[in-house]
């Protein structure tokens, strides 16, 4: 895991029917050989013929990617697969931008991720779907379907079958970027498109009544800095710290307080303070300020790094309590200033968490729902992606950019 | 915590009666007031005068320690205090020589924890006991008694009160080249001395029956790789693995098989390969060996990393299973090549861990005592220690270098 580079490739066809649901229901030797020969035989049968998008031949979509690390996002043309029997053909109506967008956009993870051209990010996205595959029964035509950063799993390994398609022991196929049939583009294409084909499991139920748009960036943020809450279990007046105020960390803000924590945000920005009250957060720290770290040193219960990129980290471990931890949800390069000693005498520890599986992805989305917590959002037309790359860079976004797909069709 | 510099002065004077007891059995404000006047009485009058070693005068003995970081160890005199109410006069049979000993005498660990000179290390003392204070009940004059790491702590934070002392609020005070009072030295001298003054509570009752000179270094190296194992609950049949093979990874490894555990060892010495495999281990890598450490990723629930510096961390991270965890008990210094997209993936966690607290290592020593865990170890005279730190920094012992105090007096 963490190495595309050593993962099996996806065959990025069709879903293979029923497969998932077999296998979780232990049917054990003999579902194995059926799932065998139902795969082969979805893999032959290419799409399902009574669909409504039910041709043989691949589906044209209109998409915004990046030809190059050096070039900026333009209009291009892609090819979706055949919608199989458990697939979902949704018509995009949302996407919101990630940082991990940018990095890939750009090929800033090449040395464990290296990005394929063309790029076409975006895996925070909500649409409508336009057609369901013969063995779906998760959606129907009409029906609001959400995709977050994944798109396939081998559906049978221990971590799939617990839940934790991201860490799939063959990989997890990840919404761009992943390995993909040749006739396909051989990776992978995102969701600044407005056609997306996805297995019904890969696709989160979207409760009625939300604000589309808002709710989008809950499949990648909001999953992101919710599955840590919850595995270390983050409880009613524990003590939490935000680092950074961008996309992951309004939401993790806005979940943290969900569940009565103790809010402090960490923000290099001096326009975001107030942002960071409204929020919820008690107490805002303009970093560096090296009174008011001292002054929280041994106070937490648990940190959320949600910075994209590594920076010293000591300054924050020294807030831990003891057995506490600093989870890193942003940094994927080596992590700075991480002091033995630190850990040691204070059997603290530094983590990392990655998104969560798709039943965590519908929990969180379930959550919020109930709760009315959504993202707060710019929305743009897909001609403004390139400039708000840049204000992403230039922390200028309160606090998610989401493009309205369906603008471009006006 | 971790930075002795901002720790208040411990006053290094006689321990006060019945402190700690007090504050224990939850007696509260009455109890604190009582203690305060009990504490300064104390202090005021300095010594037991009923107790063998009864003198208000502070007690020479014969210690073995550095003028300086570059000085070789040499015999000098120094002074402990007079035994207090609750003090405990060892006469020192044996101790350990713990690579924790190397650095502090040669200033290693100077950014954190300066060294103060002249330097007495040793905090792995098995003795027997000369005197007692007039408040003493742990001990009788003859018994056996272990000192470890710390000898002396505030008693009434709430980390005291949890059982970890090492975690004192206010600071431990370590057993070597910890504050004291200037009438002795101005800071603390540990055990390669043939004297040594301890309040009760930090002495560890030794069970009958046991090698003692063995049993020494379980006082810091056993509790060092007990404690981990214990708060990440290492159960029978879970793989864990054991980084580097000296005095804390042998304790490790054999600590690791009395819970049935499945246990490989990591060492770059190819003369340990065998001892390891005696020691129990069921696999032993002979690091680097890419083709091995490939086999292994994945595998492990727990890896417990021994080695006394900082080394490149990537290869073993990526051997934890998802929510593992590599603990460090060795390194001080900034760890290495700790990959954010590493531990995010796998949602896995780099922790420290250091000894444990009193409680905690009486508990050791006992379960080493009844199930005949020992350390591995050379004898050597107090004459042979310069000698000793270059041969543990050549990786040339099996396992642990003790002291034989007593030899000196022949």
């Amino acid at each position: 895991m963490g190495d595309p580079e050593d993962k099996s490739t996806q065959d990025g066809g069709p879903a293979e029917p029923g497969r998932r649901k077999l296998l979780l229901a232990g049917a054990g030797v003999l579902a194995a050989q059926l799932v065998g020969g139902l795969g082969s035989a979805a893999r032959a049968a290419g799409a399902e013929e009574g669909s409504v998008a039910a041709a043989q031949v691949p589906i044209t979509a209109r998409a915004y990617g990046a030809a190059s690390a050096a070039s900026p996002l333009a209009q291009m043309s892609i090819q979706r697969r055949p919608v199989g029997p458990n697939d979902v053909l949704l018509d995009v109506l949302y996407c919101g931008i990630c940082h991990s967008d940018i990095h890939t956009a750009r090929n800033e993870w090449a040395s464990s991720m290296p990005t394929q051209y063309p790029c076409v990010p975006g895996h925070e996205i909500i649409g409508r779907v336009q057609a369901v595959g013969r063995a779906v029964t998760k959606f129907k035509v009409g029906d609001i379907g959400g995709v977050g950063c994944m798109v396939n799993s081998c559906g049978t390994c221990e971590n799939c079958l617990a839940d934790r398609e991201q860490n799939c022991l063959v990989g997890a196929t990840f919404t761009y970027n992943s390995p993909s049939a040749p006739a396909l583009g051989g990776h992978t294409f995102g969701g600044y498109s407005d056609k997306v084909v996805v297995p019904e499991h890969f696709v989160i139920r979207i409760p009625p009544g939300v604000d589309l748009a808002a709710m989008a960036p809950l499949l990648c943020a909001g999953v992101t800095t919710f599955s840590p809450m919850q595995h270390w279990r983050l409880a009613a007046g524990q003590r939490v710290g935000v680092i950074g105020l961008g996309g992951l960390g309004h939401v993790a803000v806005k979940l943290a307080v969900a569940r009565r924590a103790d809010v402090t945000v960490f923000t290099t920005s001096q326009g975001k303070l107030a942002h960071a009250r409204r929020l919820g957060a008690r107490q805002v720290v303009l970093w560096p300020d090296p009174a008011a770290m001292k002054a929280l040193v041994n106070q937490f219960d648990l940190l959320i790094s949600t910075v994209p990129q590594a920076y010293p980290m000591r300054p924050f471990v020294e807030l831990l309590k003891l057995d506490a931890t600093l989870v890193n949800v942003g940094a994927m390069d080596p992590l700075q200033d991480i002091i033995g000693m630190d850990l040691v005498m204070g059997r603290k520890s530094v983590a990392g968490s990655v998104i969560g599986g798709i039943a965590e992805t519908q929990e969180v989305i379930d959550y919020c729902a109930s709760r009315h917590i959504k993202a707060d959002i710019e929305l743009i037309r897909p001609g403004d992606i390139n400039r708000a790359y840049d204000r992403v860079m230039n922390k200028d976004v309160r606090f998610r950019f989401v493009i309205d797909m369906a603008s471009a069709k006006a």
